[in-house]
């Protein structure tokens, strides 16, 4: 089977995802400054939430690039991984309305540990559909981003009520981490 | 006539459809744990939704992918299943915000028999393009999970009306048989 | 250059068309039949417009697939009908949401009457860049079906005025006219 | 690696963006001449962006399709060029619902030039992936109307403070200096 409207149907669904969060930055009354002062936490988390959609697109992308086929269970292990980054709107604009409030941070961080869980589950189905030693599972080795990711968002999703702004500094180097595009793909793979 | 703009143009739709449901999940006024609890309804309606429209794209994604032609009619007959897809968000909406009362569970229900009717029509009108004897007619085989899928709405609409959750625990069931991948596509055809 | 990416910019943006007009069919509060009452008109309203962003879709996909090549001028012809086809969920939101009054009418005809223009323009761009002997000339022909609509709609659009219900008649056996696929283009060319 | 999933999730997020600009035409309540007048400017608003819009896809078009590969860097200065795009439906809506007033129409240009900035920084990367002597370095050349833009944009965004129409009126003329299609890549290139 093919991967090709596996790639199209999900870049429809980041697409998506990734553009409605800017609805959330509703069009205040008013024409001075200060009516745009109450949008700067939504706008914030906007950013953070556009960066963390954006790894997970350029992930993906990496990821399917190196794939051959995929079968059903990959099919919804690819679903179950849209769905959670389909709740990252909702979160980003409980967060960024709230002011980085304790729940709505450690809610946050909940949505983006079930994705990155999503994430593994479909690297290693994919994996096993492709074998130990095929390009894809040499590319994604142990995939050490991924466990460290797992690891900081279960940190910082209880610090969030110790201290939210602690809980998004760790949500920060986690994007920071992965920002530097998945060079592992790149340069085990030769085209 | 090609069959990949039919592919491209479905998946789209179906990509919004799956994603704008959650703009249903309106962002509660508050950071207290109880402001979440009137969105549970609303989020496991949305979890029910986002499983049945992901079993329409994996079965759509099967069964075009058997799919060697399409037609003027075929373009049609897709649009159908399209436009009573479109309505999920809106059956979606009304029966999670209503906690599931029985006109909003008899209409939901009305809404997928539509669906599993339009999506039976199309893998007629499929057939009968291929012939009966082609790969794709094989593999649809007789289609008992789609006919049992249509027997048991028929049976759960006006049950809703008895016991709402009653009708609940049958839909739940449909999407139960059809998360299992339909295995009888990707057995039958050897590519 | 080739034309794949204007079908696939022209399907994001109809496939987004014919979605986003359903977020009108708003929630009503209440789980009683009479709730959905004042929903009637606005989902006749989304019915009609469904099937005319269907039967554009369809007719660009035919007229699509006869083009060989596409230029500048012709991207932004796409465009024009596209902005025009943009309009469609807010007039039919407008008309449904006041019953079919006078100027709603009008003004639905109006963004139809313009977008059949676009169309008609964009079909005479692809016609001067592919020749007047090419395939896809004959294949569209005189555009008679195209040329009725225009008219059609200039007599629907005053006519709102006088009774808002022989305009929709008007509109509707244009959508009927149009329902059945564009032949001329499967019949004249050979695959 | 290669340039396919680059250009459908472009499409993907730029088709939403024009879409989704014309939710903000609210449907006026009332059915007189009157109620659409409060819509005017936001229409006004709307047709600019999505001719800006417009140009962006249709240069983003010309651009990749004279790209031969990309590369990590390439797919994020790609995400924040549509970054500021997605800004451009609020600052269309805040610009359009105030009338154009001083501080929205500022802020619309501080997005556009940004947008410029971000396209001028993928066209640079994209010529440092494939040389100085590339058809793609050639056929952009050395990018006269995107550095005419930045600086029209430099100048309009302080005059906004000055004279907001001044401001429209440089805008406009961007728009129009773009609106011709990209010449220099269709004339340089020979498929």
């Amino acid at each position: 089977m093919g991967k090709g409207r596996l790639e199209a149907f999900s870049d429809g669904v980041i697409a998506i995802i990734i553009t409605i969060m800017v609805l959330e930055l509703k069009v205040p009354h008013g024409t001075e400054w200060e009516t745009l002062h109450p949008l700067i936490p939504v706008f914030l988390s906007y950013v953070l939430s556009f960066v963390f959609v954006g790894i997970y697109w350029n992930n993906h992308h990496h990821m399917l690039h190196a794939t051959r086929q995929v079968n059903g269970g990959i099919l919804w292990a690819n679903l179950h991984l849209l769905f959670w980054l389909s709740l990252i709107p909702f979160v980003t604009s409980w967060m960024g309305e709230n002011h980085f409030a304790a729940l709505p941070v450690a809610l946050y961080g909940t949505v983006l540990l079930m994705a990155a869980c999503a994430y593994f589950i479909l690297s290693r189905a994919l994996i096993a559909l492709h074998g130990k030693g095929s390009p894809l599972a040499l590319a994604l080795g142990g995939d050490f981003k991924g466990k460290v990711s797992i690891l900081v968002y279960a940190v910082a999703i209880p610090l969030s009520f110790v201290n939210a702004w602690m809980a998004i500094a760790l949500y920060v180097s986690v994007a920071s981490m992965w920002l530097l595009p998945d060079r592992r793909i790149e340069n085990t793979l030769v085209r």
